[in-house]
């Protein structure tokens, strides 16, 4: 017999009763009779009871161990008696007698258990991460994680992707955020850097001729943490190909992400390809997001016309001043009390609005401080805008354009929150597609990239050279799903001269674009197909598919919110010999001016799919 | 009809004759026959020939243009005439005829060519590696690497592993070589690690429960680059595995070893499961290594008493002083001229050795000088010893007994070079097992470890408290291809007691092993299960399917021989404020004394899988 086991603590069944087996595991739980003594054995793959009886010899070294310990038993399989079934366990069928142990580990008293539901503080769980790992929610969404990435890795190959693996050490780049250095030792006073996305190289690869690029890309930020954004490092299905339009790249990920959610939902229905393509515009306008939520029923509208003049003097005055109005409808809103809407409206003005002004359309007509001020056309205009029936209430959201659809869609979510009405047990996907290339700075009045400067114009370069900048879309899009945006993408500008073209009219002149970017510019001179690609966050879709807030809840040994790893302790202190390798010495601030040292360079957040941003 | 293709560049054959399609790709090759243009369009996938002729209005277009420019051709698919196919190509029976084409990138001149085999140095091809990268060659090799890792993955799935990420960010460890620093922005003066291997995360992941974990881990190592090692970073197959004895561990990696070269390995022969397990010992005394190369036929014999007391006096002196004698056949070798037997003593004694002594086995007896001063028993028991035939020869080396077993090796090696005995188009694999615990350092006389301290010792507790240190073996193991350590491996000690005795045996109190490796020490005292892996080199073993003896040739995007990405410039400048935010100040060498920044510290060179050391 193998010397730790001939079943693991999942494989035994009624059949298997009067067979001596071996099962080797941690002790999971123990329960003492008195004369008997039960133990559940844990492995991997599950947990067996074992027994033995005070007659045993094995009875006190079984009594006296800790849970936790590891032991290889070997022993009989019995079968179970009827009232002593355990349905809820794949071997509850049986128990194993056991007649000899091995001791193969004693565990001391545990920092944290293992069986049960108590709560640890992180510190406690990061700190005992190999025992925190053992617990029956974070051990499955471990491995769930492992599925996830196995699942995408073979997806895309039958899709016709070939997996690449991309420098981890190299160079400092222009990419929005801040960037992990590595002092180098044969080159002193150079770093190499951690790569923020492997989007050069990715396209690089296409321009090498490599037509469909992806990789389980693991990238790093210097970020401060947020419960959705591990410190350090994170992973991405980074994905491209060549020869592609915007529809291809979304007919090929398509059917990955669709297969991905329908596998591990759980039974959670998936929106079927093709997802629903909104544009830009349409999104800010019906969910004042470029990541709409269409688990959400309400649709915004925009009511400007129904205000412009009229007798409700707060809006009607704005609208004079360039304001618009947008409707947001509240289905089934007009029951609630005025308490409700009170606090509503307090919640409005703690977010920056002057407050939430409504419309209840109840029997009979219109209710509220704004219905009395308007004339009946114009209320029920905004019934039919909004497609609203007796019983629901419209909010209100005035304000400049995009002060205007934003708080909309913060409204929106609330009131969707606040009447339960989001659809439940579903991954309600879409793209948001048609990106403004250019927007205008609310400041200066300057005309500025609004997200990814080498994504390409719409309409190229006769668009660049013909077209009000604030009206050219650029073929860039995000991939978003139950209102959370996974990746951000793009067909990339592989034309040199669109891409000075399009620098300069952001005020930028041809020697910015060949010192900052000159890289990819010199590639592209030599032969670049047209390509594109996105690169959803793994973590992101994990996160949602195990329906964890956390992301210390998708990752095995994640860094603490103060980026530290407790477990290994780092970052920690180094030799000096070290560092004089390095060529490099540590100057200890003396004192740390808040906020300073956590400015990026937003001019640059630029080039590199936003997964997670 | 598609934006850019119908078909890929490998599509088309003689039934898409008549059909009007659209190919996108690199121009490849032109051939201007006067009033005919031939185009080879290359894409990822293959080569078609294109053509058009002076009649067309697109063969002004396709004239002026360069090669390696991209273009997207539409017209209609010809079968060639008979003379005129080519077999080497797919897509050798057509020809397509081209009506339109739009440019999608012209092409500079080239610094490097795509087609024909024209050589570059090592700095253009890296430099400009996006037109490297399509070579035919190194495009395959790439691609042959992906194939390998995919399968790979695939493989070890199939036999039960999940595939887990491990930090990359992490502490710096007592493993061997140098680490890569990464300084802390939000811990001034601490600093972060890469993993020189994930190799304590997979032994927590065992603590953790996770049974049996695989990766394709990368992994770094500041150390200077050789033609098979990479400055930076590379990639192992990273696995471990729980309540396994040794041969479970070979048994789990030989399939996947065994079907990973025969499915790549070009119909190359492949050592059929179970590979040859060599005892340390042996694999010293047959093959002087312990990482034989078992397509060479040679095998070593001891023949010390051959020659002891003998009248070849060099030999015998020696061997009262401690020496060993021995004997390397050289199949055939008598037949060499003496000037053979000239250079190979000058190579010897290049090599350190005193001169390389041998014997002449032909007809009617043996010749050469040491023959003369031994009489005929001796040197019939040489012969016997050896299985040597009339017209094979032998070698000696007499020297201490560690010396003379790796010089014997050498001289194995040289003669079947020479000799030209190796085995061709196979790959024979074995593992070398039973590594000593301990070895005397012949400098101090002190015990030391010989390879990983936290390797299990055979017979465990008892062993260490019984046995002579130098007489105790390690469940220690390498795997061997062609005499390539592919990786080492262990079953490792993951029982406190047993580890702080065996370190007690090196000369180190508790305080040391709490100090240094106290991480893995407490995990292990809250249950730890007997666990045992490897790590297998990935790009070590990509080299041998691509038959490439340079490391660069299977790599994407590798760094120089001075850890330069020449592609990247990286590593590079960085800003004052990078430097100020990650409290680090750059203090440049004033004079680099040679060698100084090159010593690691090989007293911990310990712990990890040691691909390709």
């Amino acid at each position: 017999m193998h010397q730790y086991r001939s079943h693991t603590c999942t494989d035994l069944r009624a059949e298997h009763a009067g067979q001596t087996v071996r099962l080797s595991g941690w002790v999971h739980r123990k329960r003492d009779h008195g004369n008997l003594l039960f133990i559940d054995l844990r492995d991997h793959y599950g947990i067996t009871q074992v027994v033995c009886d005070t007659s045993s010899a094995v009875f006190p070294v079984l009594t006296d161990l800790r849970v936790e310990s590891v032991v290889t038993v070997t022993g009989k399989v019995v079968e179970r008696s009827a009232e002593t079934k355990n349905p809820r366990l794949a071997t509850g069928d049986i128990e194993v007698q056991v007649a000899e142990v091995a001791i193969q580990s004693t565990a001391d008293v545990l920092p944290i258990q293992v069986a049960g539901d108590q709560d640890y503080s992180e510190e406690m769980r990061l700190r005992y991460r190999y025992i925190d790992l053992r617990r029956e929610q974070i051990h499955k969404n471990i491995l769930l994680r492992s599925q996830v990435i196995s699942y995408l890795r073979q997806k895309m190959i039958e899709q016709g992707f070939t997996e690449f693996q991309t420098p981890i050490l190299t160079a400092s780049s222009p990419e929005g955020a801040r960037d992990f250095l590595v002092p180098s030792r044969m080159h002193p006073g150079k770093f190499y850097a951690l790569p923020q996305a492997p989007q050069q190289f990715k396209q690089l690869l296409m321009v090498a001729g490599f037509d469909r690029y992806f990789q389980i890309a693991p990238c790093f930020r210097d970020e401060d943490a947020r419960a959705d954004r591990s410190p350090g490092e994170f992973y991405q299905l980074d994905f491209e190909m060549s020869f592609v339009t915007q529809d291809d790249v979304f007919a090929a990920i398509e059917p990955v992400l669709h297969g991905l959610f329908t596998e591990f939902g759980n039974g959670r229905a998936v929106t079927p390809a093709p997802f629903p393509r909104i544009p830009f515009d349409e999104a800010m306008l019906k969910y004042g997001s470029d990541k709409p939520d269409l688990r959400n029923p309400i649709v915004i509208a925009d009511v400007t016309d129904a205000f412009k003049g009229s007798g409700f003097g707060i809006f009607a005055r704005a609208i004079e001043g360039g304001a618009i109005v947008r409707a947001i409808p509240a289905p089934g809103g007009a029951e609630q009390p005025r308490s409700w809407f009170d606090k509503l409206n307090d919640w409005a003005r703690e977010n920056g609005a002057g407050g939430l002004g409504y419309i209840q359309y109840v029997v009979g007509g219109a209710k509220g401080p704004i219905a009395k001020n308007l004339d009946d056309e114009r209320v029920a205009l905004i019934r039919e805008r909004c497609e609203l029936k007796e019983g629901d209430a419209v909010f209100f959201a005035c304000d400049k354009p995009l002060k205007a659809a934003k708080f909309a869609g913060a409204v929106r979510t609330k009131v969707a929150n606040e009447l339960d009405l989001l659809e439940k047990d579903v991954f309600k996907f879409c793209w948001t597609v048609d990106f403004p290339m250019y927007e205008q700075n609310e400041d200066t009045g300057e005309i500025e990239f609004s997200h990814n400067p080498f994504s390409m114009p719409q309409g190229g370069l006769e668009a660049l050279n013909t077209m009000d900048p604030l009206d050219i879309k650029a073929f860039q899009y995000d991939i978003v799903c139950n209102g959370i945006e996974l990746s951000s993408g793009a067909i990339r500008n592989h034309r040199p001269e669109i891409m000075y073209r399009a620098f300069e009219i952001a005020g930028y002149g041809p020697e910015v674009v060949e010192q900052k970017f000159g890289g990819m510019l010199n590639a592209f001179k030599f032969g670049a197909p047209p390509h594109g690609g996105s690169a959803p966050g793994i973590d992101r879709m994990v996160m949602l598919l195990a329906d964890e807030p956390n992301i210390r809840e998708v990752i095995a040994f994640p860094m603490n919110g103060q980026a530290q790893d407790l477990l290994m302790n780092a970052p920690s202190d180094v030799t000096e010999k070290q560092l004089k390798e390095l060529h490099i010495q540590v100057v200890k601030p003396k004192q740390i001016k808040a906020g300073e040292a956590r400015a990026a360079t937003p001019e640059a957040s630029a080039g590199t799919e936003k997964t997670g941003a």
